[in-house]
């Protein structure tokens, strides 16, 4: 069924339906951060502590790759091998491929899948950068930020946005030089952001998943973080899921008008006429709504 | 008109009707690379380098910002002030705010406008993450991908996919540890790529643009880029439009749809009722496209 979904094949909706009423019930957790911080290392020790636990984890590794190729380079998967070995985890590895909504989409469907399917934990880890990466981890309950010393990485998260999306932020390499720094500059950014706001204050915690240290306090904030969403969790979940049901109308309409709908030579004729590709859209879009508008109401009554 | 672009202006698509017959002289050159990179030191110095050409130039610095708050948090572009005494150079740095489509759009749109009204080379710069980014850039006629030693760059710019979208490599910093290293991989990343097919093999050049060095072998190479492409560049534009056209039209069915159609709630019900996102995505894609189709000939034949 990932497959199916990674692949836009349309079996994938079809048996979706089918294990619709199995979705739910699944703790989310979204991962990410800059190249080299040790996401891949702390989620091996994350998964290994909720198993402990008597749980099922699922583990969803999105490999950053190229938006040409559609290849991912780096198999830095092998490194979770660990696990592997052990049936009451599933680890999937999926490329980012061309578009940026066919990434996210399907690393939703993934958790999906993995949810229905019986996994209690569901964590998805992805290189924290492009827009896509967000959308992915943004799907999750709870994002987790891992930082680590070196490199300005601190200003590059306060700069890309990732701490605004961080829910907790781990200190990975703890013993690195530089590693209080960066946890006390986090601090202050959090501070700053929460300071008398309702709002969620991200803990931030030190760890050093390398060689085990911390991880029990990155998890125990984890859960604290679980507990502070529990009754907003039903409208946060649902919303994610509107926008979820928006892409891809969009992406449906998309394919229909562009692959389809043989729009584009009329648009390559229009632009040849000297018209802006402003008024060209505009021309598209208000044939496309002209009608749609009157069929809605007909349509959501019947 | 710029700042028009950036807020979604209905006076922006009007006015860019007025002086489209304006647009399409410019050279377009695109420059990203990972952050530290030293992508704004070789902006500037290429600028300087134009402008001894008695060309004028126009830069636009787009920044990486929140995905979610809209704010750039640092405007490195105070190290580009160098430039902006002179009334040859335009620079205008602009947020990566919320959506991805959104920035993508308004730096093409700021690219118009500086041909438009006469920059003779227009100068796009962001930081290589994203697929935003990727879409800016791609934008260009030439992509410049500026890399320097250390911190796995290379690797990281394979993995990005940043090198797929190299027209010129550009090793800067190129008096640091690692440089020539780093120049024969990229030259073998290049090779590997390029070998026995018939495609642009993309030079790699070092130049170390904080000491003035090497640059104008970075602009000899982009020459030599736009030489190669010359009667290819109209197709090669064009395609660009046609993606334009495409987003413009996702976008304003987007807001259409979800902004003033109303379908937000109806489908919320509909997942309330147990329907799965791809089951509700399909009913309001059918509704939008049914009659869609009737009205395409008719309108394209009015």
């Amino acid at each position: 069924m990932i497959s199916w979904a990674e692949n836009g094949n349309t079996r994938f909706p079809e048996t979706l339906e089918a294990i619709w009423f199995q979705v739910g019930r699944a703790r989310r957790m979204g991962i990410t951060g800059p190249p080299g911080a040790g996401k891949s290392t702390l989620v091996n020790e994350l998964a290994r502590m909720i198993r402990e636990e008597e749980s099922t984890v699922g583990i969803l590794a999105v490999d950053p790759s190229s938006p040409l190729s559609g290849g991912a380079l780096l198999g830095d998967r092998i490194r979770m091998e660990d696990r592997t070995a052990d049936s009451g985890v599933f680890i999937r590895s999926m490329a980012s491929r061309g578009s940026h909504g066919g990434m996210a989409r399907a690393a939703v469907d993934a958790m999906d899948v993995m949810d229905a399917f019986g996994m209690h934990d569901v964590l998805v880890e992805t290189v924290g950068v492009g827009q896509a990466e967000y959308d992915v981890v943004a799907a999750a309950d709870t994002v987790l930020v891992v930082l680590c010393p070196g490199a300005g990485d601190g200003v590059q998260a306060m700069k890309s946005g990732l701490l605004e999306l961080a829910d907790v932020i781990a200190i990975n390499k703890c013993d690195l030089p530089g590693a209080d720094r960066l946890t006390s500059d986090m601090q202050e950014a959090v501070h700053l952001r929460t300071a008398g706001r309702d709002r969620w204050a991200s803990p931030v915690v030190q760890c050093s998943a390398g060689k085990h240290e911390g991880v029990d306090d990155v998890l125990a904030a984890i859960k604290s973080h679980r507990e502070h969403l529990s009754d907003k969790l039903p409208d946060h979940r649902r919303k994610k899921r509107i926008q979820q049901v928006r892409q891809v109308v969009g992406e449906g309409l998309d394919e229909a008008i562009w692959k389809t709908g043989g729009y584009g030579e009329q648009v390559e004729a229009m632009l040849g006429s000297g018209i802006t590709p402003y008024a060209a859209a505009s021309r598209v879009t208000q044939i496309i709504l002209k009608s749609a508008q009157e069929n809605q109401s007909n349509e959501f009554e019947a």
